[in-house]
């Protein structure tokens, strides 16, 4: 075990008619903005349950907050809340609104260009926040991370800043959403847990055994929920594993390796593919072109979660890889770039897009540009 | 899934080395109360770590609080606080010593006499206290718990507080506790989980998963730690599973039982026995009694947990149950009341207590007087 710093202070408030206890979780004296994506909170009720409980506060309302949220939409959100004197903020939406409103969090209390904030990586002087989730996915619910991107110049950086003071989570939310985003979210989660868990064996046994609850229950409730999205235990089981994927819980003095989603960052950032697809695409890669560093841990992995536990130490990990594929397509998504219509171009992007910035990611900072690109070629 | 509302605001620092973090969590400016029990931590150094830290600092000593801390002896380092001004309490031993100064952080704001805030149930004004953990056990170093006993009517009750501002855990201090201290502290860790684990099946996937973990790792660990109990990968297994067994993480929307604690309290309120050993005695009565109630959740801990994968299911159910009293047995640990010297006395003076309190234990309020009687007289 890694000697480690642990504190989450997020509250954390689940169940069925939880977004009513809005109306106590925020004072009544603060001015409150409110920020949603695209609109699907509308039509599935989680506006007008919103709107209800806070029918007592001083409130407005920022729409418009992208997939992937873009320093340019932000920019608009922070400058009408200074205008407004803005003094909380509830963001209302997916792990992109949480993410994009934890940048207008700090840019308010900023003088500056936000973007200048995610250059530096974190601020944590910030306005207090609070988050109604609607999509199982991100964790950014129960962590102080963002990632936010820039158009002009196809960047994606992640930024840190203050934990939300408080997360509510209905599962009812997600009874209506596209059977997409519950694909990508599920997806999501699994490589969360995945990128905490993946590196080396012999770390902590109880670590071991929660990434590996999660994923089995990933695998166990995925089926399920294609067959029937309106089950409340399944959908609970869901949304609680993609907040327990990325809330720290699991990674108490661990190694943690995060090498995919810094190449699925590039993906999006490049192509726009939506987050939980590029990991799919890529996390069979990763476990490819890294078998000798992470070969013990496959092992593990696939003897515990995916139910290979005989053979030849190779063919094993064959086999855990090419079930960890297969799970991804189950789920109804590409694991291919070239499903994608993304070639040899791109791969060359990446790897000139790391050697200029001279990164080293993973566990052991075996990934560089050239190793990013034969983890590419692999699942080209 | 039943709802839920958490929020656990501890920070956790845990590591090689880590008591010299003292220094930079509590402000200089406060005046330190550092609360000891009997002076174990004089032989294994983590006085004089604690010393060292704090050398800065404005600290006094209070020594003392005992296995099961007692409201009388509690009252005297109540005074003293009282008296030397103390605006910061530090709490260093094991869970009676953290237990103790949780009431005495309650006491030092209450004018009459702490009893009064135990008889209350609970009390959230409170001077903040920091914590050194020397023995995994409790759990109490990351919840807002404790219990609380008064010698001269042989009562012993359950009490909340504010939770510990940090608490810091050193595996090394483990390396020289007595071997019946460590059996006791994983008795105590194994039936807080079960607590939160054992009532019904399909409430949660991913907290069922994270209780059997834990469960599962004290299974795995408990043997080794008796052929080395100075290996640092076991004993920061031992001691992150006993805090990670009562912080709530493993308790998110799903129903507790807690009657075998109850039950155990009073065996320890009447004979003194240590906690962790009562519960060793009255859990395989709980299963058995309960297993109506309870037989599907003990059959897939019997399977996931314990081993027993097929036969009949009432067979299954009690050679669960046998390999739970094995388990304990394993640890060197007694689990009939006849080996302490306990009989059909003391189980009538319970009835007697459990009737007069009208109390119902148990997720289905179940467990009264009559119900433990027959616990009692199954475990004679």
């Amino acid at each position: 075990m890694e000697n480690f710093s642990f504190q989450n202070p997020v509250k954390l408030i689940m169940g069925k008619g939880t977004i009513a206890s809005l109306k106590d979780e925020i004072p009544s004296d603060k001015k409150i903005m409110i920020t949603f994506g695209g609109g699907s909170v509308k039509k599935n009720g989680v506006y007008d349950q919103v709107k209800a409980a806070l029918s007592g506060h001083n409130t407005i309302e920022f729409w418009g907050i992208e997939p992937n949220p873009a320093i340019e939409t932000l920019r608009k959100a922070i400058a009408l809340g200074k205008e407004e004197k803005v003094d909380f903020l509830l963001a209302v939406g997916g792990g992109s609104v949480i993410d994009g409103t934890k940048l207008i969090s700090a840019g308010l209390k900023y003088e500056g260009d936000a973007w200048d904030l995610v250059l530096k990586g974190a601020s944590y002087d910030c306005v207090p926040l609070g988050t109604v989730l609607t999509l199982p996915a991100t964790g950014s619910e129960m962590n102080n991370g963002a990632v936010i991107s820039r158009h002009e110049t196809k960047e994606k950086f992640a930024f840190y800043s203050k934990y939300p003071v408080f997360s509510i989570l209905d599962p009812e939310v997600t009874y209506s959403l596209p059977a997409h985003q519950i694909a990508c979210g599920l997806a999501d989660t699994f490589v969360h847990v995945m990128e905490q868990y993946l590196t080396k064996t012999g770390q902590s046994r109880v670590m071991d055994r929660w990434a590996e609850g999660i994923l089995q229950t990933l695998i166990e409730i995925a089926p399920k929920i294609r067959e029937n999205q309106q089950d409340y235990t399944l959908m609970s089981d869901f949304m609680l594993s993609a907040t327990m994927g990325l809330n720290g819980f699991i990674a108490l003095g661990v190694e943690q390796d995060w090498a995919t989603h810094m190449i699925g960052h590039e993906l999006t950032a490049l192509h726009g593919l939506t987050h939980g697809e590029t990991l799919a695409m890529v996390l069979p890669g990763t476990m490819s072109v890294l078998r000798e560093q992470k070969g013990d841990k496959i092992i593990q992995f696939g003897e515990r979660v995916m139910g290979v536990s005989s053979g030849l130490r190779e063919s094993r990990i064959n086999e855990t890889i090419k079930r960890t594929e297969e799970f991804f397509r189950s789920l109804g998504l590409r694991t291919r770039l070239s499903e994608a219509g993304i070639g040899t171009e791109t791969i060359d992007e990446i790897e000139r897009r790391f050697n200029e910035r001279h990164v080293h990611f993973g566990e052991d900072s075996l990934v560089d540009g050239a190793t990013a690109k034969k983890i590419l070629t692999q699942v080209l």
